[in-house]
């Protein structure tokens, strides 16, 4: 039979980074993988997850039934009391849980996005984003920046021209290029949406992983007090475990409302249970503290691999050093191809994702990103030993 | 700020059903429901699932990690076990888990449906996957049908005359009218679908609750040997607990292949600690012990339903009696409108969902549908009491 698909369907892609994970794990257990996007495992707190489930049992049976499509109300009230640190006002009834961020990408560009409409992003950015916002036939265009985020000028004349339905960023430590908008890009790109009457999409699942507790970044949703322009995303997958799932979002009344609508649609409700149990964890765990330690250590991974690449030549591997997150993105010299480079280095035995699938327009194929958070420092030293010497053979090669 | 929305988000509609449970919450706890489609909480396997738990966690940190988009394999893999004795062939690799039902219904939704599509479907039928295939600008078209299921005449006229995407269909103790299509119009579906080339969306919640433990009901998937036509879903929400929010669907390879590509950009994956926990709990427990438990006392549940209904006149209601599933579907006389029947029986402390929304094309209004799983044989007795009364009472008034 020949199935006869939606339109949508002719924009699916396989992912290149799925494809590059199948031939990292087809090389065997003996690769140490700098290329996925993993916290640590040893830091978790599964102690305590599983304190907050019995929890949630000992509550008794109703805490196993159906629960709201909106999110489970304490752990809504809970996250709402969080934020106030970094400057968000969100009312608990403002604030929509999800499967993970991802979710919350997704409904905002299924309430938004019509075939042909456009999004403004980062180049490069967040891939399974891009993913989301084209399976709606959405167009991507990029706006030109640089390390302290997207230039204004370009953004405007952008704006101007496209109409988009929304700009989507992540302005702290981002995923792949790690870096951090400065406080001045962040202000003019919300001065920007407000004379365009445009939506800011603020993805920040990684703002809670800082390495320089003394620096402030504040969120754009925090800097938008008419509540009217930004639509502001996170998750605990970072700093909690991945396999809870839960993330939320919040943003401008109408908007949080067709997107629970839409919810109700798309899968009824996220799990109550794991909802309920993230909510015991909040109350009684000192969810900063692990933060902090997190922080800490992650810094030290980053470290050790900096380090590394410092024994480098300049000219061989450029990058700048993260101040967050999980990621340190590099370039290799112009005539290096990373995707080729990559598989010299898994003859290495280590890996790392190449930083052109990233790209929204024009690849630069000699990038790459590393990720610092999953390996162990011990295994993390390994890598990188086997990773230098695979860079400086393949110069000479080259 | 005017927010341009997407053109599909004008097919959002707010659901009667949420207005009508709105108002029966606001009339506070002394109103006895049959409004809802909850489970009943007593019969929960709390402590099986509290154990299943306890065994991810003592399993690791790695349990804790990141998933696979289509599922945790093992929890497929016993899933493929479990439908063979409904002659359902699934290879593991072709069961997408999901985040209940309601996603698998979403997901092939997203991936077949283009503005302007058709679906057809029964009427009255499942209002939440109208509201799916409504969120993708689909016309909605109903096939007139009987007792037994859609009528082979009509279906075959409306499929050669719209062609559509696809036949959605509950047929097992369907929702609202809880009705079983015999094996004749399953197998006339079948042959018409494989003859003008259309999907079959067979949903199938309720399937395990069943009362006649003699009688068989083949799933329309374990006929079609081609393995070409079905699309069958079904959840672990009524028979263990709705709060693991777990579905799994099967189909077509190429039907599978495109939603678990769409439900990365969907949700990256559902919760992969409660699809290990569900698998532990398949692993250990007797779960068909537990399904003929939940069917015998649901049995018990709907005879006393059935025999309060009984006391009144036939003119005043008629019904059949489910053989299985979570609802009684009856009518009222002509006269009576079953909306503004609900507010005078509300005025006598019980409730209940009016037909009306669950139709596609013209609306019945003397319908209704009562829920008999979630409160117990205590309240039944007592609702029955109010409800029974409250009838007799509005045809005086009538």
């Amino acid at each position: 039979m020949s199935y006869r698909f939606a339109d949508r369907t002719k924009m699916f892609k396989t992912s290149a980074i799925r494809e590059i994970g199948g031939i990292i794990q087809r090389k065997g257990s003996d690769v140490i993988s700098f290329a996925g996007g993993n916290p640590h495992e040893p830091y978790f707190p599964t102690a305590q997850i599983q304190q907050a489930f019995e929890k949630v049992f000992a509550s008794g049976n109703a805490s196993l039934q159906y629960g709201m499509t909106t999110g489970y109300m304490p752990l809504r009230g809970a996250i709402s009391e969080r934020v106030k640190s970094k400057g968000i006002q969100a009312k608990p009834e403002d604030i929509l849980l999800t499967t993970g961020s991802q979710q919350s990408i997704d409904l905002l560009s299924r309430v938004m996005l019509s075939p042909g409409d456009v999004v403004l992003t980062e180049n490069p950015t967040f891939l399974a984003a891009t993913q989301a916002f084209e399976s709606y036939e959405a167009k991507l265009v990029a706006v030109e920046g640089d390390k302290d985020g997207m230039y204004p000028e370009d953004l405007e004349q952008k704006l101007k021209q496209h109409q988009p339905k929304f700009v989507y960023v992540v302005p702290t430590f981002s995923n792949p290029d790690g870096k951090v908008w400065s406080e001045e890009r962040r202000a003019a790109l919300l001065e920007l949406a407000y004379k365009y009457d445009t939506l800011i999409l603020e993805d920040d699942p990684y703002g809670d992983i800082q390495f320089h507790e003394e620096e402030k970044y504040t969120p754009i949703a925090a800097m938008d007090e008419r509540k009217t322009q930004v639509v502001y995303t996170s998750s605990f997958s970072k700093t909690v475990v991945p396999s809870l799932r839960i993330g939320w979002v919040t943003g401008p009344e109408a908007v949080i409302k067709y997107m629970s609508q839409i919810k109700e649609a798309a899968d009824l409700m996220s799990s109550p249970l794991d909802q309920q149990a993230l909510y015991y964890l909040l109350r009684d765990m000192d969810l900063d503290a692990h933060i902090r330690m997190l922080s800490k250590n992650y810094y030290q991974h980053m470290s050790i691999m900096r380090d590394y690449l410092n024994t480098l030549d300049e000219n061989l591997v450029s990058w700048v050093e993260p101040k967050g997150g999980m990621f340190i993105w590099a370039k290799v010299h112009e005539s290096i191809n990373a995707t080729e480079l990559l598989k010299q280095v898994l003859e290495h035995g280590v890996a790392f994702i190449p930083g052109g699938p990233f790209f929204v327009e024009n690849p630069q194929e000699n990038t790459l990103r590393l990720n610092f958070t999953h390996p162990n420092p011990e295994k993390i030293k390994i890598g990188m030993e086997r990773l230098t010497a695979a860079f400086k053979q393949s110069v000479k090669l080259g």
